[in-house]
């Protein structure tokens, strides 16, 4: 009798590098969690990319394939990092270093469009074929999935709907544009914007939670759910999606976000129906769901994948297994 | 030696039908235009079509699909145009209706996505694979093509890119909400928006012609440079298109147009370039076009299309050949 098949998924971010053994189940064997050094990710990537290995050999797995999901601009058929500004990257041949060090298949993937395809497949998008997903973190992106797909466009950039021009002569963005969706929806837009406002230096979440009790706190809130309200009505009259999935920390708000985004959406829309708006499934997991979901495609068992549900993502959120 | 193959190709628009027997190698054999009753649509289409048909076989064509493209919500796989306010119609089994009446196979399309689809198969977009498309007449909507194919949406209503809300607590549109769009950059919006500022009652190719020498027209064509540029600019940041093409009757307008539309664009976009930008190469033929391409797909003839070239639209522009 053969072994049961694995694959080795790595959501690589700016900060932290989540990598997790993934069964063909879609159980979570084991995980490994790591700092990002910048300057380094490549090398530290490499390692714990090879850790994972030894580890699934050893737990008597077949390794089938690896997957890395990573932010900024990734070229998936050339396997090539163009660039990722907080990796300090630039034309990183990231699948071929990973292939060489590991002697499996390879694949890479962008760590957004990545969670949004787990999400269709696995997570809180099942049966749907088009989809909006948006990431709302430090920062906010978003995919597209339209027809099954998610949309990558022609230099492999779609996605920055932190960018998009919500608010013509608003305020300054990071970016060097005024009125940015992020500048107003994203963690660090909230907390700035909130401090700006004379409410002293708290995180978007000590923000959200004094939401109903801080003037100050419903006013930037306010402002938040208005501007992702548009930038969401914006999409759902171009793209007609049939489900908007709102994910990234930003969903820790809970109903004190659903509530009064719903409602701004509906009111925002004239004629037609808003498609349903839910909060991610895959959570925190959703990039190293997604690279899990590249490797075994890249692996040629993409039909594992219909068995799958979303509990097997909770496993790896909650830290079960971690390895080491 | 068998008979050249042709197609009755139909784009039924609110106040014109535009019909068109089209052969295999992208010639237009014969044109027929009539207006569209309302009510009545449904008889006269019926009577076109037929009328193109008695005229290619009387012409020696083999006849061997035909396809209506028509705005409004169409339901592609249904064969129904669910509705369409302009036409009065509201489930109508537009594909079936005429299948019975042509004995040939039949599709039904939308006619901003079969335009846009025809400017990526045989006009402007040739060689592109992602394109945003954008249609500007007396009211605006915008065709996504993404990896070859032309985004439909969940409910067949993609393509509302004249109601974004891109102005918070702008002017009303006359679909209910404020700051769409189409209020400040459709012929519609220009010609409303010149008569409220005190300039008379002209049309928005009058309007645009004034500009240089005018200081309102100035003014309304700034406002609908700068938010048809905001409306790119978002679009282009969220899906990242190879290319963008206007079309409809606002590209009459030329360099007026294209030079300001170029610079907000590019100024709009911090770090990342602008997508080339063209003008339709179809022109109003666009949607006739688009017909027959779906035509020839049904007919699972799509394989000619790669020889077809624009001159041959400009041959249905000139009316060449319209028959009877």
């Amino acid at each position: 009798m053969s072994a049961a098949s694995a694959v080795l998924a790595v959501d690589l971010g700016a900060t932290t590098m989540k990598g997790a053994i993934i069964a063909d189940d879609g159980s979570s064997v084991a995980t490994l969690r790591r700092p990002t050094p910048v300057p380094g990710a490549l090398d530290a990537v490499v390692e714990l990319t090879r850790e994972l290995l030894q580890t699934a050999v050893a737990r008597g797995y077949r390794v089938v394939a690896a997957a890395v999901v990573a932010p900024g601009i990734i070229d998936e058929a050339a396997g090539v990092v163009r660039y990722a500004s907080n990796l300090d990257w630039t034309d990183v041949p990231l699948r071929d270093e990973l292939a060489a060090a590991l002697g499996i298949p390879v694949a890479i993937g962008h760590d957004v469009r990545a969670a949004g395809s787990a999400e269709q497949l696995i997570g809180a998008g099942r049966g749907y074929d088009d989809i909006f997903f948006v990431q709302i973190g430090t920062g906010v992106a978003a995919t597209q999935i339209a027809g099954g797909r998610a949309v990558t466009g022609a230099t492999g950039t779609a996605g920055e709907f932190g960018h998009i021009p919500m608010v013509p002569g608003g305020e300054r963005c990071t970016c060097g544009q005024y009125g940015c969706l992020e500048v107003y929806v994203s963690g660090a837009g909230l907390a700035r914007r909130y401090h700006a406002a004379g409410g002293g230096e708290l995180s978007a979440a000590e923000v959200s939670a004094r939401v109903g009790t801080d003037p100050i706190a419903d006013q930037v809130w306010k402002d938040a759910v208005d501007v992702l309200a548009q930038g969401v009505v914006t999409m759902t009259l171009q793209l007609d999606p049939g489900m908007i999935i709102i994910g990234g920390g930003f969903i820790a708000a809970g109903e004190t976000l659903r509530v009064p985004l719903e409602a701004a959406i509906r009111s925002g829309l004239a004629w037609r129906e808003p498609a349903p708006l839910v909060f991610s499934a895959l959570g925190n997991t959703a990039g190293v769901h997604g690279a899990a979901v590249l490797a075994y495609r890249t692996a040629g068992m993409a039909d594992v994948l219909t068995s799958w549900h979303v509990a097997d993502a909770a496993e790896v959120a909650d830290g079960a297994g971690v390895a080491r």
